[in-house]
């Protein structure tokens, strides 16, 4: 068949992950392909069709929530990813205190902008340092605060907010505090001691199963501290079978469901655990061989490393002519380099090799 | 594998599409799912890294535009179907046209009350009989209109509205025009000589390949008449490799745009006829059964025919205990059947057969 000649030849052109550093995604695990390949055809939009998935998903939302230490009184959505559960929790909070302003940290990732855009909320951008801060928020918050978005693993640094105490503060003000831990949530558990879930006082939290869950694009969580918020956004639907939707999409894909649930059930904490630890030797390692060649960078917390280049995008163009697909923050005059599943170490050898060329 | 034989088990508890004959979805066809497969770990929100699947991408883009007739100044956005379609023009011609008032016909799916809730728009509802004309339209259009809907295979009777004649209205009155031809995008150009796309003075159209397109979920497509009002809606991106962002999701799956040129590539404008055909003659075939068993019906003009039934509830009710899956219209007093490819004469046959005793 010509057609997928064609395909083939496009995916030629493709980067391969051998050489994509710069990427909070990863190949899927095998058995998340193997359920995504099992439920191509199911639609979680209309899940009365489709019970058996609907099952599944609901079994992967309460994985996930006692991952998270979600108290009973939750609710869960699997959505696309962090960019649809930012937007939806955002969603979510306005219509619940009818406030428009947003306290956001300056590492935000930019789906927040799409979110103040979509929403009209007012981004009030919290100048913080590497990270966000109580005392940050602190000085913000006020009357007009809708909502307070902290980060469990930052895009630029992968630092984590002060969330425990940012929490306690938006407690106090009577302020829904949102985190988003789409890239720590299936690694901040494991290598950090700090408290990002619900055991702190946030209102919610997204964690995105096609970033260190191994699942199949696309595949995130949201979870919600009351599960009666989640009327706030309820949609009837007179044509599918299913009479009520919540959610931002219609149409869905339930393979999302069985992929993410099959690579929690197959690993479990434990799996889940050995992935975590192996990336952060990983990224212990490459630490080790900066190190060794004089090659400065910030301090890592979870599997990311933020190389110091005054230089970032000429050094990052140098590199894409080798075939390295690094991370690039002109801002923060660093490159980034995630320490993903596939970025092994004979990868990482390779890599520091070309890097000290163009550095 | 446990795993495997637990997913086995949930999918036995999901209904089989030999009897689902409500959804506007179907099995997609072979080669989007080999399609889909080769290209599962695909990001293309990071397009950057993708260069193959995003080559891929714009052919797929650039098919469906000359397929509804865009003009050169257009642009397309792939994205996960209608719902995401639907809110993304109403997002980009809010922002356009600084309005807050959008006429929908009666008809109009369900995702417009999210995108009204989402973007804070007044749903202005055109209190159109079965479809909406023109002469409904030029009643309600004002100053304050910010863009109207017109709908291309409406959810309850698959008709198409007065598309044409309300363009030059909307064109007359400088307002925006959005066609939610989801559904009907990709059957109505072969069974149906009205004009809904964009030789009709259209700004904007949505089409899904994951119905009628016979894709895999999640596919739709967005098509702007003109490609700079996109800029309304671009943000910039620090942490990817692809330094802008158009479109409301982020992380967003590659597989689907293979999926979906795999099947454009392989079945053609002819195969897509022979299809579109072959559930046009499917639906007569339905329509002379009722006829013979004196059950009544509104005329089709695509494949969808809403059977008139004054205790739908019920008669659904009593057909789900059957395991058909028929969809629900209380307001309507109509159960619909939607004759998607995998809908065949023997399965019409035991259908109507059923039908009989409950109805």
């Amino acid at each position: 068949m010509d057609i997928i000649k064609e395909l083939e030849e496009a995916k030629k052109m493709d980067a391969s992950f051998e050489n994509i550093l710069g990427s909070m995604c990863t190949m899927p695990h095998k058995i998340a392909i193997k359920a995504y390949e099992m439920f191509i055809e199911t639609n979680l939009g209309d899940y009365e069709l489709f019970k058996g998935t609907k099952w599944i998903e609901d079994k992967a939302i309460k994985w996930v929530a006692k991952f998270m230490h979600a108290p009973p009184s939750y609710a869960g959505l699997l959505t696309s990813g962090g960019t649809e559960s930012n937007i939806t929790a955002l969603w979510i909070f306005k219509k619940l205190g009818k406030k428009r302003e947003v306290l956001v940290p300056k590492q935000a990732h930019f789906s927040f902008m799409k979110a103040s855009s979509i929403l009209d909320l007012k981004l009030n951008v919290v100048d913080s340092k590497y990270f966000m801060k109580g005392k940050d928020v602190r000085k913000k918050i006020s009357g007009k605060t809708a909502c307070v978005v902290a980060i469990a693993g930052n895009t630029p640094f992968g630092y984590i907010d002060e969330i425990e105490e940012i929490a306690e503060i938006c407690n106090d003000e009577n302020v829904f505090l949102h985190v988003d831990a789409a890239f720590g949530g299936f690694i901040a558990p494991f290598v950090s001691k700090k408290i990002f879930d619900f055991r702190a006082k946030i209102s919610s939290l997204c964690i995105d199963a096609h970033k260190m869950g191994m699942a199949c694009i696309p595949c995130g969580f949201l979870l919600l501290r009351n599960k009666e918020w989640i009327e706030e956004i309820k949609v009837k639907s007179r044509c599918t079978h299913t009479k009520f939707q919540a959610g931002l999409l219609g149409t869905r894909p339930g393979a999302s469901a069985a992929s993410a649930y099959a690579v929690m059930n197959y690993l479990g904490y434990k799996g889940y655990e050995k992935i975590a630890k192996e990336c952060m030797e990983n990224t212990e390692y490459l630490a080790i061989l900066l190190d060794k060649n004089g090659i400065d960078y910030f301090d890592y917390e979870l599997n990311l490393i933020a190389i110091r280049s005054n230089k970032a995008v000429d050094v990052a163009k140098k590199l894409a002519d080798m075939k390295w697909f690094v991370g690039i923050d002109e801002e923060n005059k660093i490159i980034r380099i995630v320490l993903m599943p596939h970025v092994r170490k004979d990868i990482i050898d390779k890599f520091v090799t070309d890097l000290r060329k163009v550095i």
